[in-house]
C-alpha cells in the first residue's frame, strides 16, 4: 500500500485510501493528533470482509508505535478470518457534542475519529504475546498485570491476540459551534445550541467477594468518579508508556 | 438472505450470518431488545467494502420499523459506492461498564451491541426523503423540523439518504459483575470491581448569534443537563415515533 518511505515521520502519508475528502479541512494526518485521539480511547469498531460480506465488530484495542493490538477468542470467526492476515478499517470514534442549527442540512456531531487501514496478523510468538497481553491490561489500569494471576495453559491458547501496522491512517475532527448559513441567523427564529456530550466513569462497585483489606492500588488514583473516560484513558496510557 | 419468512415476528431469524457463536448466552435476537438498544443511540459504525477494502465508517443513523436510515455528501466516496446497492453491516454499541478481574482472562466490558445487516440504497423518491430528513432532526430533537429551513434545492441534492432493510440482526450484552475461576477470589488478593461508564449531556451552549427571546422548546424538556445520552436518546425517539 506505501511505495515509498514518507517524507515526514511525524504525519502518515496521504494516499488515494485515506484522503478525507468531504469537508477535508477536518483532516488530520500529523501522528501527535492520531496519536491522541487512539489513546483516549478503550474500544474501537473493526471492519473486514468474510465472503464479500462486510462485518463491523465493537473491540477493546490498545496502540505501541505504529502498530494496533486487540484480541479475541481463537474460536471466533471474525478472528479465525483475520488471523489468515485480512484487511481491516479499525476506526475508533469519539462523539463530543450534538450540534443544533437553523436548517437541517447544518445540524452537525462534533466528533473526534481515526480510521486506521492495514492487515491483521495473530502473534504467535509466545514471549512477545505475554506481555503484549500484560500490557492490554495495563493500559487500562496501570500496573495491574503485576497483581493478578496470569494466564494459565488453556486461557493463553484461547485467546488470539491481534495486531496490524497502522499502514494508511487519517483522523477527522469537528469542533466547532453551530455554523449556518448567513442569511438564516436573523430569518429563521429557531433557538440554537451546542449540547456538549462526554463519557465519564461512575463510583466502582466493588467484586461481592472482595478479600477484607483490599482497596483502589495507588496506580488507580486517576480512577476518579466522574472522570472523563477519553481524559482518564489518555493519563493511563501515558502512566504505562510514557508521553 | 432470508429464504422463509420468520415463523415469530418478534424475533430475527437466527442464521449462519447472525448467530452469536462466542458466549452465545449474551446473543439476544428479539426485536424488542434490538429495538432499545438502536433506538439508544444517534451514531453507529458502518462497515462497506470498495475494491476488496474494508472500511468503516462512524455516522448518525435512525430506525424506523425494521429499516435503517443514514445519509451523507452525495460526493463521498462512502456514500456513492453505497448507493449502487451495497452489502453494509451497521454496528451500535454502548460501553457500559469496565469489569476488572482477578486474571486478565476475565477482564472484560460491560456492553449493549447490535450488529444489522442489509444491502444500502439511496432514497430517491422526492417526498419520502423530505418526510425521513424531517424525521432524522425531530429523532433527537423532538418537532424541531417544524421550527427549522427545510432544505433548498441545492442542499436537498447534496444530500444523499441512505436505508436498508435489516436483514439479519443480532444484538449481544454484557451486563454482569466481576465474574472469575472460582479458586482466583481467594488466591489473588488483587482489588477487583466494576466501574460504570455513561455518556451524558452537559449544560447547552447558546449560539453567540441567538436572536433575542429564544428558549428552549418545550418539546426538548428532556434536555437535562447530567441526562444519560442513551436514556435521552429513547426518550426522544419515542417523542417522535411513538412507543
Amino acid at each position: 500500500m506505501r511505495d515509498t518511505i514518507p517524507a515526514d515521520p511525524d504525519h502518515f502519508e496521504v494516499n488515494e485510501i485515506n484522503r478525507v475528502r468531504r469537508v477535508h479541512d477536518r483532516g488530520r494526518y500529523d501522528k501527535a493528533t492520531i496519536h491522541a485521539f487512539l489513546d483516549a480511547a478503550v474500544a474501537c469498531h473493526i471492519a473486514y470482509t468474510i465472503d464479500g460480506r462486510p462485518y463491523c465488530t465493537p473491540t477493546a484495542f490498545w496502540r505501541e508505535g505504529d502498530h494496533l493490538y486487540w484480541h479475541g477468542s481463537s474460536a471466533s470467526r471474525a478472528i479465525r478470518n483475520q488471523n489468515k492476515g485480512l484487511p481491516v478499517c479499525l476506526t475508533v470514534t469519539h462523539v463530543d457534542a450534538l450540534v443544533m442549527a437553523r436548517s437541517g442540512f447544518h445540524h452537525s456531531i462534533n466528533y473526534r475519529c481515526v480510521m486506521a487501514f492495514g492487515t491483521a496478523h495473530a502473534i504467535t510468538d509466545r514471549a512477545e504475546k505475554l506481555r503484549l497481553l500484560d500490557n492490554f491490561v495495563d493500559r487500562i489500569y496501570p500496573g495491574r498485570s503485576k497483581l493478578i494471576r496470569h494466564p494459565n495453559e488453556q486461557e493463553f491458547k484461547a485467546t488470539t491476540l491481534m495486531g496490524m501496522e497502522m499502514e494508511t491512517v487519517s483522523g477527522k475532527i469537528r469542533d466547532k459551534h453551530v455554523a449556518d448559513e448567513e442569511e438564516d441567523y436573523e430569518a429563521v427564529p429557531a433557538w440554537s445550541a451546542l449540547y456538549p456530550i462526554t463519557q465519564v466513569i461512575g463510583e466502582p462497585s466493588d467484586c461481592a467477594r472482595q478479600l477484607p483489606g483490599l482497596t483502589r492500588p495507588d496506580e488507580m488514583a486517576d480512577f476518579v468518579p466522574g472522570t472523563r473516560l477519553d481524559e482518564l484513558m489518555t493519563k493511563t496510557y501515558r502512566k504505562t508508556f510514557g508521553e
